[in-house]
């Protein structure tokens, strides 16, 4: 680099942060520390091995199920998490609490969630069974722990709702965009989700913040419960959006379903490709009338 | 973190050991070794150093088609991928063999899969011919080698392909979802797809276990080649389930085609989003009909 | 590995290496360094952190907006980059320039790229903005930042999109496909996007090379402005194939616009799954006609 490309470097350098000092974030001197997602991510992938014993520990299979070895991974998975919602709520102390309220709160959600971690474990097995009941290309369980998308989907919408629940700034997107990032299935942390859930492939899937799903659901590739119109903005935070899904309907690949007042009864089938705005009664089936296509001989 | 929560961390433990020992899984007391999932994903990471000289392996591209560097990658590959497809078959003995049979079998598999190599590379290198022709975004060759999802779909559909046909437990699944998360394009390895195949874009595409396609064939983003109906779940296993796409069919963006009998004859072109559950004869073009669109002006 | 194998792994080395030499790429003989995707990648991470100081570089938040780290960050990109650049056009000669050229024109185009930087700053940070007022789920400015693929995406994209019309090889590309296998989202280095551009979830969304965004324009998932067909593969290139898109227009999940000649005009809405293939007028809504759904009740 030539002294004419460091004298340019020089005057880059501030006029960036000349820009972020007039940018309206709430931190735009920088001066205090953001979670760091790393370390977010990193707390998925540790408690996967806990939850999975020797899928995810290369190996470590025997001892996948001592105690010593489980307590040691918690205890070490218990101090980064409890660490980053701290910094998250510091960051972000809407209530105005001291520094050693902070902590204790994040010592006790950190808590909240691991005490739920046996209660989600049989929640994930559970789903683990839908998903081999639900498709003939499973080969095994295992099979479906060590690789199928929508599981990872699932196990990380189970995690990190509870810490949307206890309101938890930053860290629960993180976490489903981690998800979202390496399945290609957006399902929002504040969205309620039954047991017994079941996505195949998954890519395209879209489940947003304020929709409610019962148990025995399935859900196909491409499928969208999303919101009628957005151009409330922000507006209608709060406000529920998306629509519900009572217990066993099966959505097939690619249908939209949208609208917070819309109710998809028990035992509702949605074919493919439907585009639905309104209620489903329980028990009916919808499909696209036979699609207008158009047949063109070629020589 | 205190005192309490250590004992609340014993108890977790103890919990989530307690659920493991009750999931019905082969593996529930976690005594045998599952495959390590990093090292599957290496395999296919080295694998295409060799297929590929040059692009992957930063910048040794002079010892990248020297033969002692070829042959030393090929026997580090053999090694690692003859452990794993040993390990799974040790961990699901359908066939009751003993250890030495395992091994032996598992290093005639791995062997095999080494010798379609050089085949493999050649179906390869047609089917960047193919993205190049079809792509008016292409500006070489080499950009497609180094960054098309579609084409790491496809190599490692061709790989995962022959661990499959072989009956190999886990792996071929794990090698298929990895292209899946890293490309959105979910191709099952127990599809058959013949040569000089194009995939453009890829988000989203679904390619069923039992689907059958010819050689020239292109598929965009979105298209879904699947099943008519899963109610049936694990009933279904074996049976074909997904259509057959024969020679130099296009098949355009958002595109479903479903069920087990349904055959697209030769060169025939399927518009975009059509939904299509029965055969379409040889050179016929399939588009939605002028699509009901309302439009409203408004002030 | 025993001998046979051993035996057997000289031959497919010797295959490998033959089929190489033979195919039709400009290095067959594998003589010139191609660029580092892994360096490529680097870059576009780095750069992150300058944009957006205090969220990608581990809690470094006070050292952030310093001077003298961002001022290190920023030459130690530009030598990466620089470096890059000049492999890509060494490998890809087409002007027939001699190294020294080559390197004077790689430094002249990543500066010029650095010069940008303020400027497209000040867009991101519009571009933040635009996804907070467009999305009720986003509960801060702080998050987009965090952790929304559609801002990765767009991010990616006004970077790459300098080195497009620079015309350099291979590095817009691999760029833009970290993202597309991030997101989901696949930008076009090519593309031209207007300021304050707002991506909802963003999974299956393809913008093509030849497409015109205008300002304050908002997309949603699976929305595909693409070409009418591209059975002209090669000959195309260069050809405007994709659609014109003016300011305010919003076009819902899973709409596909296509054709070089289809424009979408001002303040225009477009409905979800939406197929448009014609231009649409200026403040006009389009949706699908009451969709064709059959319903069927059940026992």
């Amino acid at each position: 680099m030539n002294a004419y490309s460091e004298e340019q470097i020089k005057k880059i350098t501030a006029s960036l942060i000349e820009n972020h000092g007039e940018c309206d974030l709430i931190n735009k001197e920088c001066a205090k520390p953001l979670p760091n997602r790393d370390a977010i991510i990193e707390v998925i992938r540790e408690l996967r091995k806990v939850i999975f014993p020797g899928y995810f520990d290369n190996n470590q299979c025997s001892s996948g199920l001592s105690e010593f070895h489980v307590g040691e991974l918690l205890s070490r998975i218990f101090r980064i998490l409890s660490t980053q919602i701290e910094i998250a709520f510091n960051y972000r102390n809407e209530e105005g609490l001291s520094k050693e309220q902070i902590k204790e709160k994040s010592e006790k959600i950190t808590t909240g969630l691991f005490q739920k971690l046996p209660y989600i474990q049989q929640m994930l097995y559970k789903d683990v069974q839908a998903f081999y009941d639900g498709d003939p290309a499973a080969k095994s369980k295992e099979e479906i722990i060590f690789s199928y998308p929508g599981l990872v989907a699932i196990y990380v919408y189970r995690i990190s709702h509870v810490l949307y629940c206890a309101n938890v700034p930053f860290i629960p997107r993180i976490m489903s965009e981690y998800a979202h990032s390496r399945t290609g299935i957006d399902i929002n942390s504040g969205a309620v989700i039954g047991e017994y859930f079941f996505i195949d492939h998954g890519t395209g899937i879209v489940i947003g913040e304020t929709t409610i799903i019962g148990s025995g659901v399935k859900i196909y590739q491409g499928v969208t419960l999303g919101g009628l119109s957005t151009r409330g903005g922000q507006a209608l935070k709060g406000v529920k959006r998306h629509p519900t899904i009572k217990d066993n309907v099966t959505i097939y690949s690619g249908a939209s379903i949208l609208g917070g007042d819309t109710v998809i009864g028990e035992e509702a089938v949605i074919g493919g490709n439907c585009f639905i705005t309104e209620s489903v009664p329980a028990k009916t089936t919808v499909i696209l009338k036979n699609p207008d296509l158009v047949f063109k001989g070629r020589k």
